[in-house]
């Protein structure tokens, strides 16, 4: 403990006299971050430096030292202090108490979402990429210009309807049918639809085969795989995946949607855009609790107004350090 | 137009040729995409080549077909046929009904949010990163370490009131204490501090404040700022930067604030969090008139939960491209 008291009243002495000397140097008319009284001045860091809740007035502290320091002109000057700066710096860090990062990662979360790919492959898992995206903001076409440059299967609901329709006939095919439609069927038509899937409703079937769909997958393939509530699935399935969403602000959404349909008028543009992304905050909540769209819900998300649907694909082989990958399939 | 639709029924015939190539090799149970009369299939494809409203459909066939090419086992068959695809899929890319690529990329934000850091340098604009972040979720510690990686300057509210107090005395930085307290305020104070100002609110006063500074430090400097609607501001001001929200779930938050704040209840922690969360939706609102922590007012959104502080330090300078830059700055 004494050993620990010296080493924070040495820092505190440091960072002072680090402040004094960028001070000197500059003779900035900003004044110094510590202009008062020596004694007062080490007490009062030494206080912060003490406690984990006020790290970020050292930080701040700290930061106006650096950044004055970084307009120093003479080149070795600089040099010495920046050095000097950056071992203060990390030794604050080594502090118990130092800087509040008591991390965020969440573990269980983590592992699941390992940014660092050449980890998780190491375990044999395969890469497995989920898109949500919001109606109109290009989502589809990059998620499928992505499986195809990384040479990766891609299942959208088109696909697994296709996949199921035709492994076991018709009926989850028509399952899908129903619950895009739900909102426009009548009450006795979603009775018999719930009794014909022997008590469960059509969508909880559809729910359950691509459940288990994509668990089997999981087991056999990398793959990319657009909405189906797939994150929360795999999630649920304890199965590696990254979870992505792409979204753009809704004017921009209702522009791109009225270049592709021209026969659309402005207002059925915004009135399509909005009912689908209603329709998706209130499906996504039903089956996963979570709500949709939300930041904190997936890994990434990503404005393709900013990017563009060539710029999000290198903005996510870039992210997940697929660029050997790519390099590796391009030769 | 002749030559046009020569083109979409060769590359109707090929796509379905292709499908028939890739089931003969691996004679799968799941059947054929296109299973029907070879007509009636090649004049269905030609027709959803036709339209861009049809694209989705044409590209989940192709996906499937491509899912299913990729587990032929002989090597150069596999090569052949996905050699096949991937020049239909280009030759689809290029007709101007093909995919619907209209791009979603929404050139006046694109600008001022280029992906490409190495074009933008060439224009002599400076690199400025805005971070907004939620209460806990480690937000600041990753701009502050971000900023002393990439050596730039670092603001957030504690540097510019410490800037503004040292420049302009004492008033700027009563503003800023103001605004952090109002919710507390009586009505009495309010009037006091609005008169105090010109007129202006002492709100407005750090908003102007605020937005002078970052104006004139875009001129002069690469930095870092936190929050402060500073990606608002620069976009008004139409000065280049790259927005980021970092967030992570709120469970996760109140843990984290737990582990740091040790003399507050579970309870405390949750109430903090969430009227954090509420101030910032509404001074954000109110300022900008936009939504607060909104995916799609960011270029991209950090899960901090999933990669952790260092994780998401890393995250984003691999996805800014700026690894050269750290090697430059380490070397």
């Amino acid at each position: 403990m004494e050993f620990y008291d010296e080493k924070i009243k040495a820092l505190a002495i440091e960072i002072y006299e680090l402040d004094a000397e960028v001070y000197k140097k500059l003779g900035s008319s900003l004044g110094r971050v510590f202009g008062g009284e020596k004694d007062i001045c080490i007490r009062n860091i030494m206080e912060d430096l003490h406690s984990r809740q006020n790290s970020s007035r050292i930080r701040s502290e700290l930061a106006l030292i650096s950044n004055m320091a970084r307009t120093i002109p003479d080149h070795d000057t600089r040099h010495d202090i920046m050095v000097r700066y950056n071992n203060i710096v990390e030794e604050i860090a080594e502090l118990p108490t130092g800087f509040a990062d008591g991390d965020i990662l969440d573990p269980k979360i983590a592992d699941l979402n390992t940014v660092n790919l050449k980890d998780r492959f190491k375990t044999g898992d395969h890469l497995i990429i989920c898109i949500g995206r919001s109606c109109g903001c290009g989502g589809n076409e990059i998620g499928f210009a992505l499986a195809d440059k990384l040479r990766m299967n891609f299942y959208d609901v088109s696909v697994m309807n296709e996949v199921f329709r035709q492994k076991d006939g018709e009926e989850a095919a028509q399952a899908t049918a129903t619950f895009q439609k739900k909102e426009r069927m009548g009450i006795k038509k979603r009775i018999k639809a719930f009794k014909k899937y022997h008590g469960l409703s059509s969508e909880d079937v559809l729910f359950f085969d691509t459940s288990k769909f994509l668990v089997e997958k999981a087991k056999q393939e990398d793959f990319i795989v657009m909405g189906r509530f797939a994150d929360a699935i795999l999630t649920n399935n304890h199965i590696p995946h990254i979870s992505i969403f792409i979204t753009a602000p809704e004017k921009r959404r209702i522009q791109r949607f009225l270049e592709i349909n021209k026969n659309v008028t402005p207002n059925q543009a915004k009135k399509w855009i909005e009912s689908e992304d209603k329709r998706h905050l209130k499906t996504y909540k039903f089956y996963t609790g979570r709500k949709w769209s939300k930041a904190s819900n997936y890994d990434i998300c990503i404005n393709s107004a900013s990017y563009g649907i060539k710029g999000s694909i290198e903005l996510i082989i870039r992210m997940l350090q697929l660029d050997d990958r790519v390099k590796q399939l391009i030769e």
